[in-house]
């Protein structure tokens, strides 16, 4: 049998982080101040964000500098393995060859720590003593908590509400790492207090908890705001996980016919296709980069490219993207990460120009994959990373079907350790699916903002 | 800063298991058939372990080779990292170098897929087609369970009853990986039923639910018994970790002064601990090499070195080890792994020899130690591993107060993700402490069988 891990050696791992806005054939149009209306400016994003990186999120450098200590943490989980999957693609009887690279070997358990190390690390420099962020399912949350405790910083975390009930082990793992965890909508902010007002028993959303977490971070001098997704330096820092997956395949000699990865905010899919993307683009390769997304929230798939607000409260740049429309409330899919009603402007803009595929996936489908993924390669898939499993091994039955020895690989962004609540909704039948909630869009794209 | 994480290639993981009994000055004496107090032979073990174990179990040759498919599988998460851990060493401004050998990274988040690999591995050969098993907190249950779906055996798993309802997320894994989860004592054996006759609201115990195991395979041909500690053959799996450390260590010149593990049926310690306790009998290093117990179940500090029965229904060998009494109920610790009377007889052997030391630790303390770990490494550790971090860094502080640069080394045998709720009880000051019991112990002492 052929190699089942390929590893990097440490010194392996990238030192620069890829920016695709280099090489994009068209950019994404500018963010727009959500009171003008007009592009913004530096100026705009500098009572949340530090200056280092609002010009990564504006940069067309197409290589930018990993800093020494963001490399030095790196190294906690990084390089991540390459796996190939030879008892999956056994048990599929599948000519392809499928590849996995495994992203919950991090201390948190996902890829989120790619990014919250290095936000952490750019507003110690700046002088920053406290972050303030949202979180889902918890994976962000749990990532920037650990960030900030490396680096001294305080951390708030505003966690959708129905999140926070029900998934207490993440809300614990920032508790141990010395977050303040706050179920969103809260009292504590005007955008909290007005949700509440119209509806005390508002479940909460990633919209709602952004508004909540930027509304914090602007009334606090000392205090910055951090996304764990969407934005376009998110998605640079999280090129490091194709970076390496590319130079893992050429160890052996591999190169893919499909990238796979799941898609909320976009910035795991963007990790892990992006640095494959750029073959496309510069050197006219075939391969075909899709991102995932859930039935119950299909934000590519079903939502239009246009200009809406990233947060329920209206606080945040409006942005250029496929959206839903920021009033869409996605039913309760048990992959909490990928329930945002936006999409990351970049993964947006390239899936527009045809660079890229999308495809959305209902969760039964996604629990079956993950559940003969993890009977066939150990490892437990985390909900959203699911979504990812069962595009793979639908790519890989297609193979099969065709007679095709396809390269397939997928990013397996993070382990179902703290989701076993979800596979025993599967597991007992109770399982419910939701397909595209065709009257839920329509009306939440009805409100979306007039832009001349 | 000096390297963070020490790799190996994966042509460095061991291909031999190393088996101490090929170097001990004294052999443990003899197991003892339970109804007749006479040595047991390999006849009396055949009815529910394969040949290739019960050969291991009493062999004297000092390398054993790790069969091919099991090195391939080991490859899914072998070689373990081993770390420097840096950040916990400046937090406690020690000269103490503190290295960790990380096991949590297997797909079941514990070392104990040493082991289920292999003894999955060599029923299979033998024609088995089904294990039965017991487990405490489910580190064990759920790494034979993946390991039994990896060669297609059944696999039925008696959970301490107690664990199967506190512990809901390891149980789950174990379904997601297919096996029976049944909880124990159950009205499924004569063991479990005469259990529950006298008190229908026990909350179980590992020496309960190994009974019941023993007697579910004894009564199945096709069945056969899986242990995930105490046995020879069990140590002798675990010793790729101590064998990988040490290679790892010698890749940046360094040698422990110390060496601590966690200790509850004893193989986790001896994984990391014998490759240490060969070079101190072989070669005449100095090294010390540490068993940490928890105070609630100091089978080792304040045990009997003495022949006892390993579980309740006293159906399995006699083994002459250092006990609490086979009636020895200990409190319901978060570690619920290192809830179990008895300990290894070879661990126990080096313990009466002198070759080892051993140290009781409560578990307030062991959270508070893993609490600043984490903090610090981001690794959270599982409740049992959480003594080997107190132990390490009671190790450092000692260092520090004598001004002395010593090497420790320790084993993080696995990630407390599926242990938040004990992290909850921590955090929120309701964890209770439990010192020696001495009361439990003696009146368990006094039901030791009487060997001639």
């Amino acid at each position: 049998m052929s190699q089942t891990k390929i590893m990097l050696e440490e010194k392996e791992i990238p030192t620069r982080w890829y920016n695709i806005q280099a090489d994009m054939p068209n950019l994404p149009k500018p963010p727009l101040n959500p009171r003008t209306n007009q592009p913004i400016g530096p100026e705009d994003l500098a009572p949340i964000f530090p200056l280092e990186l609002i010009k990564q999120e504006v940069s067309t450098e197409r290589w930018i500098d990993i800093p020494e200590e963001v490399q030095q943490i790196y190294k906690l989980w990084r390089p991540a393995p390459l796996y190939r999957a030879h008892r999956l693609e056994k048990a599929l009887q599948t000519p392809a060859k499928i590849y996995y690279k495994y992203e919950g070997g991090s201390p948190s358990g996902s890829h989120k720590t790619n990014t919250s190390i290095a936000q952490a690390y750019y507003n110690k420099q700046a002088g920053i003593k406290r972050l303030a962020t949202e979180t889902g399912a918890g994976q962000w949350g749990s990532a920037l908590s650990m960030a900030c405790e490396f680096f001294g910083l305080e951390c708030t975390v505003y966690m959708v509400k129905v999140s926070y009930h029900q998934k207490p082990y993440r809300r614990l793992l920032m508790q141990v790492y010395g977050a303040e965890v706050i179920p969103s909508p809260s009292q504590l902010t005007n955008a909290g207090r007005e949700i509440l007002a119209v509806d005390p028993d508002s479940l909460g959303s990633l919209g709602m908890a952004i508004s909540e977490a930027v509304e914090d971070a602007a009334m606090r001098e000392d205090t910055n705001y951090a996304l764990g997704s969407v934005l376009n330096h998110v998605c640079l820092h999280q090129s490091v996980i194709g970076l390496e997956a590319k130079a893992q395949l050429a160890k052996v000699d591999a190169y893919p016919d499909v990238v796979i990865g799941c898609c909320g905010g976009g910035t795991n899919f963007a990790g892990i296709g992006f640095p494959f993307v750029y073959d496309k683009i510069k050197e006219g390769n075939k391969v075909r980069v899709i991102a995932v997304e859930p039935a119950a929230c299909p934000t590519l798939t079903k939502g239009k490219f246009t200009y809406d607000y990233s947060d329920t409260a209206k606080l945040t740049p409006i942005m250029n993207m496929y959206t839903l429309g920021h009033d869409f409330m996605p039913p309760g899919i048990h992959a909490g990460g990928l329930r945002y009603h936006g999409d990351s402007p970049l993964v947006s803009q390239l899936y527009h120009d045809g660079l890229i595929e999308a495809r959305a996936v209902t969760q039964k489908g996604c629990f079956e994959a993950a559940t003969l993924f993890a009977k066939n390669e150990g490892i437990l898939p985390a909900p959203e990373s699911s979504h990812a499993v069962r595009a793979a091994i639908d790519e890989a039955l297609a193979a099969k079907e065709a007679g095709e020895e396809k390269t397939i690989l997928f990013c397996l962004s993070g382990h179902g350790h703290f989701d076993l609540a979800s596979y025993d909704t599967y597991l007992s039948g109770k399982l419910e699916d939701y397909e595209y909630p065709e009257e839920l869009i329509n009306k939440s794209l009805a409100n979306l903002p007039e832009i001349k």
